[in-house]
């Protein structure tokens, strides 16, 4: 046998869906070194996951990704419960908002799960640069995996070790496509993995694998997961199965169904039905499959088809008809929720996605939790290959992505059971589901499916205190935060955005568009009204201390895509920046203030080649075109006072303090733990 | 001599620049066979014309192009004056609003010339069918051209022969390059027409000649226009060259002058300076070069440099320093105003942009007048070349645009004029130009300036009434307009987009987004209070009305692009739609209508393959998450009573009407007067 030929890589990424095409979107704005590989011969084209909560439009929206989705997605803004009367026939008994106004710039909006990976591709070769051109790499499967444990702790070594065998086009093709229609069956957790299948077929070339070792492997290779199953039987993951079985259907519509284009749940006699309107004047059909069962064994797949998933759905929907003329995609499953009790192994094997937790799709999660598990995931990846960050920041991901797992599994099974319920005949009926409880279980789930609801523990990252009882064996910081300051940007949260005036050239910002994904943390120095002396002296002492400790921070090389929201960058520098990032709010009018005569230069700083930095301060208040901005009181931030709130990189607040000698010392003690290498 | 190659095209487009390339779009967009060529061998990739006035914003965004402007540009949302003090120093004498706030969604902004041109030439391929993939056909020049005026009046005939010679890369390649910067001068009004010396590098190859055969041909050729040359002395344009000569430089500016990020004029005793600050930390300054002047004869152009405009520049700027290490191009201009009296040839040539109108470039309106010119064009000609409407629409097109040319020198003139005086020295000071008068003259023109004062004359499109002793020598429409009825949607003006919500979905839409450029006319019925069953009797009965008239105007092929704001039209259907589409917009509480109960079938239209239209009807008032949409107020329109607003396809309002039997016979005779073929 001749010898296999070997490469080395920062982080080797095994799946190329939603989970995977994020991470490797954040590793190539990081100029981190990285493959990406996956077994299929080509992205979803139609179909499979389509909901994007508000959290996940915001997190795009700071790759630049955001806007595409927005504009080609369809917006849910209100929502209707139909149930039964008392002859059976349907009515609307309930119409009312969707998501939460004013919780974020987006709404829950619905795109296929094709687009959104098509967007991701194009952002990652928006990224190249003369060291990388990261493209995923198909037809690729890894066929073993091994970590040297001697050399984990060891920053600088690449100790996982995988081989991977590249395919042909007829291997790589799934063989239980059952139809013309674009069916959703092989990818189904109604199918049988077909791994086993892949590698029998292949197994006669061996010459065609190679040896890839890797610092990071990340597997985000779905429910059937290579990588999960590789790392042995700890991984495992458990929960239930029901026998409820649902079918999926996108159709455009032939009805007189009047809520067809709301988000709408109907409880029926003939069972349960969610409508999610779609873009293209296509429609997403959730159908309860009454008259099959998981029962005790497999179900038998031959009964589900098109035809009679469909024919469910017309008797839910009547007295109202439903026809059809164009079916894009359909597929069925069977409910159930699973999570693993290992997000890593060791940190350097990561599991994220529907490799560590699956769950049924109609409450739109899936796609949403598994791109914010590799967010997540990425930054800290990113950083500690590049020596910024120590690796013992690595364990934050389990820790933060399992208890939201957690959560969604419990979110999942107890909505899927209330949905999957038989409508209450009246309000004596206690073993139905009446339209009220269902209609409370929603709203009251809603700041968790928008994915806002996520709330990290206090770590080295969040300098939070923690609740009594809880001990999760990781260190924390030494820093004290203090969230009266700032009462909305809440720490462990996500820091939300609101508008601002960019103080030289009037314009209106998201301020999410000054923090974009690029690895950088972030101070946001909400000054007050620096048009008062004393404020004014505070905030620029403060920027007088910021000028002495930021250059003991490391620095970080800003590559192209890093600014997405403020043009390309043309005109480049010979300095790499901090790698925390400074901006400056002030309540004070506009107009009494002069950006380069009235504010300390660490919050304008001056480029040799591109002179003065306009970008980093912002006022709050009025404008001659929109609404007033007003920022101070959505951050629930005292206009004299202010307050610091220190961020991650994935834009979730760390610290909140004093602009004052007291702040800067809860700032050392944050960056400390968070930089430090033991 | 061998015979030359010939071919037949519906429309020949001479210039590929933002006239040409918006002519362009807009055939591609209605399916109609055109080529366009080009002397130059590629797009402009720096420079030139930079700034978009909201108008053209608007028309950019008919065509989905306009958001990638938006994002990408700078906004210019204020502006300073900067006057010499009695000492000669130079302060900030006012500051104050750029636009008009509440004109458009959109505000003046500023992006280099080659990224708009390649935004077209993206959304002309967006547009490709498998009937025609329009491209610029670069390095060609024409070289004759001649009209059979005995086919002129012959719908069908190509009566335009055009000779076509394809060069060289070295014969396209301009030969007064000046320097290794990026250099304009070889385009600005100092440099010799270079196409003289292009046919005498390419005559001995007259083999690559080809024939062309147009029905119709545009040139869209610029300043030194070959096209209107050809066309005769009767075509040569006129005006007033004045001495002045004017630098422009894009550079990063190192600067502590405290106004660079706004729009600035500046008058010292050592000239003027206007800062246009740009995308990408640019800032493009005009700089009077007082030390230079045409004066009899031609300027000296070796004695213009970068250097000696940057010298003028810092004069200007004393005290404030200013200096650069990034320019990325430069030129110089002299300043003068011509026009021509004739805009077409027998309705078979026409000209467009700088080829019939020329003027100084620093009050931003060059692009944006050349593109509305042919955006003004495009459709009369698409449409007639489709045979759905009559040739004699054609001659609307120099009624309409020679006036807005005559308008722009004018102006132009004037602003000149103004802008290159010596500042006032005091209120005595008669000679000089005070900043008042300065000021005062910059604010009222900003109607004109924003394009959206433009005001069509009455003709067949436009059913408005003369003003007394106006006669312009073409058809009127014999339809009678009632403008009491929508206040704000003034005949013969651009309709303005106001917010309104989807009955189907609850979505805020820009009504502009409703009402892309593909070619259709519109009826806007502003239905009123339809919750009121009288109210609502009239509304369907109107609607009645439609369903049976309709069907006797022509209809329309969709093509790719069409609808860009609402997604891709992957699902297609065998009918094509009407040449006017109806949108109801109501101002009932939205959740007292039942979209497929309440209204008239023509508002909600029934596709045997798609199902009800789910797009057409809109309601005025609240959301859940935003501002309340005000759209009756904003155009004007009582909630009671409603009105009926007909457009042309290029969103100009043609007809103000009832929603009455009286306003079926004004519609009626309205488009009678224009799809009327004699």
């Amino acid at each position: 046998m001749t010898e296999l030929p070997e490469s080395e890589v920062d982080v080797l990424i095994i799946g190329a869906g939603p989970a995977g095409l994020m991470l490797a979107l954040w590793l190539a704005r990081l100029g981190v070194k990285t493959r990406i590989v996956d077994k299929r011969t080509d992205k979803v084209y139609s179909g499979q996951a389509d909901g994007f909560q508000v959290r996940s439009l915001e997190i795009l929206d700071s790759f630049g990704v955001g806007e595409r989705v927005w504009k080609e997605a369809n917006r849910m803004l209100e929502i209707s419960f139909w149930n039964p009367d008392s002859n059976g026939a349907i009515f609307r008994s309930a119409h009312s908002v969707n998501t939460i106004p004013g919780l974020s710039r987006f709404t829950e909006s619905v795109l296929h799960q094709g687009r959104i990976e098509g967007f991701f591709l194009d952002a990652i070769r928006d990224s190249d640069t003369p060291d990388q051109a990261l493209r995923v790499e198909r037809m690729v499967i890894p066929t073993s995996l091994e970590i040297d444990e001697s050399a984990v702790e060891d920053a600088d070594a690449h100790p996982v070790t995988v081989t991977l065998r590249h395919l042909t086009e007829e291997e790589a093709t799934p063989t239980q496509m059952l139809s013309n229609l674009a069916d959703g069956i092989f990818r189904s957790n109604l199918a049988d993995d077909d791994v086993g299948d892949i590698l029998e077929r292949s197994k006669a070339r061996e010459a065609r694998d190679e040896i890839v070792r890797a610092k990071y492997v990340v597997g985000c290779d779905g429910a059937h997961s290579w990588t999960r199953k590789t790392l042995g039987k700890e991984f495992e993951m458990k929960g239930e199965t029901t026998d409820a079985i649902w079918g999926v259907m996108d159709i455009v519509p032939i009805t007189d169904f009047p809520d067809i284009r709301f988000r709408t749940m109907i409880h029926s006699t003939s069972g349960a039905i969610m409508i999610i309107p779609r873009e293209n004047r296509m429609v997403r059909l959730y159908i309860q499959l009454k008259e099959v069962s998981a029962g005790s064994g497999r179900v038998d797949r031959s009964q589900i088809t098109p035809d009679f998933i469909f024919k469910s759905a017309q008797k839910v929907f009547s007295p109202y008809k439903l026809e059809y003329h164009y079916c894009d995609w359909w597929t069925a499953y069977q409910i159930g929720q699973r999570t693993g009790d290992h997000f890593s192994k060791l940190d350097r094997v990561f599991l994220a996605g529907d490799a560590v937790h699956t769950h049924s799709p109609k409450a739109g999660q899936g796609m949403n939790v598994s791109m914010q598990d590799s967010y997540n995931l990425g930054w800290k990846i990113g950083l500690v290959s590049k020596g910024i960050l120590p690796r013992e920041v690595l364990s934050t991901y389990e820790l933060e992505r399992k208890k939201i797992a957690k959560d969604l599994i419990d979110f999942d099974g107890k909505f899927s059971k209330l949905f999957s319920g038989r409508p209450a005949k009246d309000i004596m009926d206690e073993t139905g589901v009446s339209s009220d409880e269902f209609q409370k279980a929603f709203h009251t789930s809603r700041m968790f499916t928008t994915g806002v609801g996520v709330n990290y523990e206090p770590t080295v990252l969040v300098a939070k205190e923690a609740e009594e009882g809880t001990d999760h064996g990781l260190k924390r910081s030494t820093a004290k935060s203090t969230q009266s300051l700032a009462t909305n940007c809440k720490l462990g949260q996500r820091f939300p955005s609101h508008k601002v005036i960019r103080q030289s050239d009037a314009r209106l910002w998201e301020l999410h568009h000054k923090l974009p994904s690029n690895g950088r943390f972030r101070l946001v120095v909400f000054g007050g009204d620096i048009s008062q002396q004393s404020q004014r002296d505070t905030v620029n002492n403060f920027g007088a201390w910021l000028k002495f400790y930021m250059p003991k921070l490391p620095t970080i090389k800003l590559l192209p895509g890093s600014d997405p929201h403020s043009g390309s960058m043309k005109f480049i520098t010979d300095e790499d920046p901090s790698i925390v990032d400074v901006l400056l709010v002030h309540s004070a009018p506009r107009d009494k203030i002069d950006l380069l005569g009235d504010v300390h230069e660490v919050y304008h700083p001056f480029d040799p080649k591109l002179g003065w930095d306009y970008d980093k301060v912002f006022a709050d208040g009025e404008t001659y075109y929109e609404e007033p901005a007003r920022a101070y009181e959505k951050y629930g931030i005292d206009k004299s006072k202010g307050a610091v709130v220190g961020l991650r990189p994935d834009g979730y607040v760390g610290l909140v303090t004093p602009v004052s000698e007291e702040g800067q010392q809860e700032i050392e003690k944050w960056f400390g733990g968070i930089f430090q290498h033991e």
